[in-house]
């Protein structure tokens, strides 16, 4: 088993789920809330866990985690968690349980409200302490299980991330079994989750030498293994090498992220839709590779390498012909974002935290034109 | 200025000296030793740090240091440390002061002999505190500053690497004007002994996708900007990634490393020769990797990708080429070694911790082949 200690203990293989009891007990756990959603209740996963914990802890369950999720939600599980008498956290599930235990974690000891703690407005200075959390990803895309961020849409209706080295999780446990049950869909949008982690970390100016290695690595690794994972789920070498991807493009992208995010978070929070996360990041890549090129031409030397692909290659044409095998939708139309929609993208693009990573700096026109050539 | 804050926190820049007072006073330290060798007396490089600490602290040196560091030098420095009653360390050189460094940190808190802490032995559960402890490096090769081992040279003749998490120093200041002053010789010697890192930890075979992301990324570095930096010692860029190939060959070598350093070990401790450590890894590169190379054919794919080598080059041949065109020796035999040193050296290099992270195990017959290819 590989126990990674970069971020934080990360133990990485099938069977890893066993580590939990052995975590709870270092992290001082004794009654966890399990931050997770309904969907894997329903499949069992939740089931499995509670297994794995056994008789020594008394868990309970918080089931209510939306697509996307908000900050009513935290709220109502944070509320679960001071009346059941929790001392924790275990966020099982894929970026929005594991997102909004951390936005528990971080109510749970440091007060609300969730904006208060904004970055961008020096909010990190706020956080006096968070509750132990143990983060077990159920997808192989979002990483949050050892990244420093989280994401909520707050009630105010901005989607926002929130940062602080304190919201790494104290472990992580990466047990690729955990998603095998994953649908072709669901493995297709989160693995191009993490390889937009992957690229958009590495094309971060701020020098970080280590974490474009594991960018680079991951990439190579997702590249090669997502088109196997979404064909055969079943495919054991293809679901670990997917969840090694997720997992290094969060430790990757502790230097940021760019322009893809940004706009993946302003069409995250339009509600009628709910868009996934990931998929909106595998729609926009492409056109952020055309804008960002004629800044990064040496480092997309390196991301051709990583892919396999020629020296001469495309790199937004062999995305968009990757979205296009693993059956990823064609634009943000047919996901349904309409023309009136387009406004407040660019307008809460620009006020995303990750548009400050980009490597070019983009106007409001810049990214009206990226959003229409996404459509 | 790059903060790092994979293996431990580090300031990773020209000027990052004028960080040393922060980190000391974070660490709790107020009366530090530094631990160096008469050679940065007499170039200055001591009084340039001593100025840098300023006056809200009271250092004191030793500069007793030599290269490939003796259990009789630990103890002489561990005896200052108590007579002058520091409280922590700050380990300013190449490998060989930042171990003995990091062996005294060790001794001042968990007490003699430095045997018992074998780790071959189980001895890391031995190991109660270490002293706190700040690295300087100022050579481009051992990364010791990031690191979790150190090697030292018992009063019983072995050469031992010893290796805890808790041996990773408090932070490393890893600032590449320290290393301007490098003559070609010694720059040619520990950039091989960074890439030899690079190199080695890749081909661990443990699983670490990270550390092996990182590891790439400093060999792709090392092998463009070294015959730079040995031409012309004044070439800041190149300074600058060459430091960074060593943080990153350390931060790798977390999975270990291989049989070029156990037999790197074994000749080290020649004190008739006292070789240097980087000289002998380049030396003996090229025969492991002919060695490895039946075991590794797809790892060798990606070395050759990050060193820029066509996709059907000889390894080997490529580091002997590198060897030439820096200066390095052509052999064992143009250092001192002879014939009736073998044997000896195999004994101790079949013993090494590192003949155990060689992805193929070499066994006698093996090490005296690949030492006779490399006289």
């Amino acid at each position: 088993m590989a126990t990674l200690t970069y971020l934080t203990t990360t133990h990485f293989e099938f069977g890893a789920l066993e580590t939990l009891p052995k975590e709870l007990k270092r992290a001082g756990i004794t009654k966890p809330l399990i931050a997770t959603d309904a969907g894997l209740v329903a499949v069992g996963v939740v089931e499995t866990v509670l297994a794995a914990i056994g008789s020594d802890f008394a868990p309970c369950v918080f089931d209510g985690t939306p697509g996307n999720p908000t900050e009513e939600a935290v709220k109502l599980a944070l509320e679960q968690y001071t009346a059941e008498g929790c001392d924790g956290i275990v966020a099982l599930g894929g970026g929005s349980s594991m997102d909004l235990g951390k936005a528990v974690a971080l109510l749970a000891e440091s007060g609300g409200p969730l904006a208060q703690y904004d970055p961008l407005q020096g909010g990190a200075k706020l956080i006096k302490r968070v509750a132990p959390l143990i983060a077990v990803p159920t997808t192989s895309g979002t990483g949050s299980e050892v990244s420093v961020g989280f994401v909520i849409i707050l009630e105010d209706g901005r989607k926002m991330t929130f940062a602080s080295p304190l919201f790494i999780p104290l472990a992580a446990i990466c047990d690729p079994e955990l998603t095998m049950g994953l649908p072709p869909m669901m493995t297709a949008a989160t693995g191009m989750d993490a390889i937009t982690h992957c690229i958009e970390a590495f094309l971060v100016a701020a020098p970080n030498p280590p974490a474009d290695g594991v960018a680079l690595d991951g990439l190579w690794r997702g590249w090669q293994y997502l088109p196997r994972a979404v064909k055969d789920g079943a495919d054991r070498d293809a679901r670990w090498q997917m969840m090694m991807c997720s997992t290094e493009g969060a430790m990757a992208f502790i230097k940021g992220l760019g322009a893809v995010h940004a706009m993946s978070h302003a069409a995250g929070r339009i509600r009628r839709l709910n868009p996934h996360h990931g998929t909106l990041n595998a729609v926009f890549l492409p056109a952020v590779l055309r804008f960002n090129q004629e800044v990064c031409e040496d480092k997309y030397v390196r991301l051709r390498q990583a892919m396999g692909l020629e020296p001469d290659a495309d790199l937004a044409d062999a995305i968009a012909g990757m979205n296009a095998e693993i059956g990823i939708p064609s634009g943000l139309a047919e996901m349904g974002i309409e023309e009136s929609d387009i406004a407040d993208m660019v307008k809460y693009a620009q006020m995303d935290l990750s548009a400050r990573g980009n490597p070019r700096r983009a106007s409001d026109e810049d990214f009206e034109a990226m959003i229409r050539e996404s459509l």
